[in-house]
């Protein structure tokens, strides 16, 4: 039998008393170590970090909840070996994408770690200047943000175990609002050993930091209303949450992020031998093949003007065809596997399906693959498709979450806009111009429905964060498809977990909240 | 037949194909109009709206539309005489509290037209300042509020249809968001009215501005993603707008007021003959007895020190009997009607439920009632609960629409906030005092599950602005049993109206967005 991971509930360890669900290697196909949350008292454990764990932390100034995050970095950085080699075990991925996980999640956390040293010694924050209610300045409005006094579920997505749990705790618990986390299963090792780790350091108040792996029933049915649920996975599921009581009729605030069709767009004028092409073609296959595409930003369609149709198409295959890929503990390849043997049967349905709309113009089921058995190890080649007929909807609507792009071409920069916003709301488009001023009006065109505009020009070619890396510092999140949610964003992501109130006082009572 | 109100959709005005709902008047019984949206293709009206009238305000900056925003205000000011008719003949209100909601809506609508001169000539918003990515200048991001493309669909209470249509209407038109407002049914009169003169007069590009009255089928099944949906009313509504599709699956934003049973706080140590027990007491009886108590705002709970338990029973009794309740048209009446048959049943029915948890401290069954008849009018006279047993679950979630309230003892300073806290999430809670550290103390504890927190001491004696008015500087919304959402609140009503987006880029793009 493998090892039994336990749950951090109550402000104790407890093991699901099932036999457990197993999380396995998807490159070698054995079995790592099981989880289970059958039998948690949720209510009480929901309970318990409502009443301890929250008033312990709201008891404490943001500078002193941002010394606990800077804390935290400092224990993850010194069991940053083991982490890759959970990432390597359990996610199949390469040692640089590992570390947008790992790395990225504790940068993340170092960030809101700082930013509680900017916030000061204070137990809530002011929201703008009081205003005057009435000629008189004596009676004034002063809003105010207070850390809401419940929980912050958060349900995470299997692609990111470590940031999506950093960037997420993070925010909340600077705010001072304790979290439990229900990582997605077939990851989940990497999230409850990070958390294990914080937790045995005792960095926390008790209650403050939960981890429940697996399944259990009912962890919406114990949400109340000054509770916040956070949600990153499929749509389907993200409804289902919405519709849930506890949404619906709770008022329990939610944030989801989902599905996202996210774009890359070459502007007019540029020539084939362009920097602005090249940078595109660099960017399209780095987002491909960084975590075999199971990145929720990564590029999924990609739009050029239709005279540079066969160019991109020839220069982008070129670079996908020296990838290689394979196991990851092989230090030649550069693309390990999918997360799961559902992901693999996941990803080639709907590359079938996209199959079935556009070209195959370069096509991953013929790459080598090393040091690996096809039958068990649940790598795939990168693919890139491409078709002229750019309106198809299926294109625009279809994510299909591995190493898997769209080429899509486009007649003019009114067309290329509307194809762009068919994603129907997105993480992320990226823009590669020249151009200061078209590259400006195309990225205001494009903000609402986009939580992020990526502005690609030769001159911050060697200074750009990526397409798809997610910064602290701006906000990750998409309308429509994208699920409407918000996170991130610097300071920005506080305001999930506050309440914003108007306090209409005297001036001297308004004096005393300054 | 009395006249069929006709329907402003798709830019032109539709009579329903219905027989139509009948619109009374609550104090004499007679029919005054009809409203019918049968037959309405609401999805071209919609898609009118979206694409008509969104691109032409989009193209307007934010100073053109606050200037059309102050246009509006001047024809409705040339109206105002007409919306009082409308009002004393179909929501049965004096004067007084007719001007709450025309005075008020009009006022509201002011603020906005003078927030966008401030605004300026933009067509977005930048949100704070730019932040670096990395170590060098050169690469940034700027986070910038874009009005969101598409439509706002309001679904309005039946007691504010003045107030109601503006205080929502002025923060999306001035955001470039075209409008669509469902009066409810029971009060459209004064709702359609209004846009009426407005859509008459010439002011906004066609589409901006829509009402439709009465039920039609599939308002929600219309709403697209970048839509938006704002709704005030009962919390059973909300629970099914939330769960709607165009929520659950198409991230349609929502906000939701529903439910309040909101609070009055006597601090500990205040005595019987002091400025702040008398200020308690006239807040009380006002917001009792102001439009008969049909004010999501309203103070249903009252929390006094237990020793001053009947000395607050016999002050606002003695108030209460002062109260002329009958037809608005008589000038010495002070209160008039409730706003239809359906609500004066239901408000009796809240009493008979409260009346088997707390006793009749002032019975407003004995009120003498002048010039109606007691048979046809929705009259009813304001009536005083109370009981020693605090802590009674229903008295702290049962919202009774109506000139009711319940008197409730508090032992101590913590349970007086533990009290006010059952409530679950309120719009508001008013303290009374004269300590300005306990003041202070008190807002801050309770802002966390108050939109607003509205604190009267004696220096504010005559400059404070009630407990239940709600000014456009302050925030209005109120977590929990209130729905969760937020209006108002000065320039923070723009939010909901605006996509947030960061525009990551060189700091040559970026200096074109100022």
């Amino acid at each position: 039998m493998t090892p039994l991971l336990s749950n951090h509930l109550g402000g104790k360890w407890q093991d699901g008393s099932g036999p457990g669900t197993p999380l396995f290697d998807p490159v070698r196909g054995n079995e790592l170590v099981r989880v289970d949350a059958r039998g948690l008292d949720l209510t009480a454990g929901f309970a318990f970090a409502r009443t301890q764990g929250g008033a312990a932390l709201r008891a404490l100034t943001y500078r002193e909840r941002g010394a606990m995050l800077a804390a935290a970095v400092k224990v993850l950085q010194a069991n940053r070996d083991a982490y890759y080699e959970i990432a390597t075990a359990n996610s199949g991925t390469v040692k640089n994408d590992s570390a947008v996980d790992i790395d990225g999640g504790i940068f993340t956390l170092g960030t809101y770690a700082k930013l509680g040293e900017t916030l000061g010694d204070r137990r809530f924050l002011l929201d703008g200047d009081a205003a005057r209610l009435g000629k008189e300045p004596l009676f004034q409005s002063q809003h105010v943000l207070v850390p809401t006094r419940g929980v912050a579920l958060f349900i995470n997505a299997f692609n990111f175990p470590a940031w999506g749990l950093w960037e997420k705790s993070a925010p909340a618990l600077l705010s001072g609002v304790p979290v439990i986390v229900k990582p997605a299963t077939a990851t989940a090792w990497l999230t409850q050993r990070m958390v294990k780790d914080v937790v045995d350091a005792g960095i926390f108040p008790a209650g403050a930091l939960s981890v429940v792996c697996g399944s259990p029933a009912g962890l919406l049915d114990a949400l109340q209303p000054f509770d916040v649920v956070s949600f990153t996975g499929s749509a389907d599921t993200a409804s289902r949450i919405r519709s849930h009581d506890a949404v619906a009729q709770r008022s329990v605030r939610v944030n989801i992020e989902a599905d996202s069709v996210n774009s890359a767009l070459l502007l007019p004028g540029e020539a084939i031998d362009s920097p602005a092409f090249d940078l595109l073609v660099r960017e399209v296959v780095r987002e491909m093949t960084v975590k075999s595409g199971q990145k929720c930003t990564a590029i999924r369609r990609i739009f050029v003007p239709e005279s540079l149709y066969d160019a991109t198409a020839q220069a982008v295959a070129a670079r996908l065809a020296k990838t290689t890929v394979g196991d990851p503990r092989n230090e030649t390849v550069r693309m390990g596997s999918l997360v799961s043997r559902a992901q693999l049967v996941s990803v080639r349905e709907g590359l079938t399906l996209l199959k079935s709309y556009a070209d195959v113009l370069y096509d991953g089921a013929n790459t080598s693959m090393i040091d690996i058995d096809p039958a068990i190890a649940c790598c795939m080649g990168p693919t890139l498709l491409g078709t002229r007929q750019s309106e198809t909807p299926q294109l625009h609507q279809t994510e299909v979450f591995g190493p898997v792009a769209t080429l899509l071409p486009y007649r003019d920069a009114k067309q290329a806009l509307n194809l762009v916003r068919r994603g129907e709301g997105s993480l992320v488009a990226s823009l590669y111009g020249s151009d200061v001023s078209a590259l400006a009006t195309a990225a205001t065109e494009l903000a609402d429905s986009h939580g992020r505009v990526h502005v690609i020009s030769p001159d911050v070619a060697q200074l750009h964060t990526g397409h798809g890396n997610v910064m602290p510092q701006s906000l990750h999140g998409g309308p429509g498809r994208a699920g409407g949610g918000e996170e991130l964003g610097g300071s920005r992501a506080l305001n999930f977990y506050h309440r914003r109130s108007a306090v209409q006082a005297s001036t001297a009572v308004l004096a005393t909240l300054q």
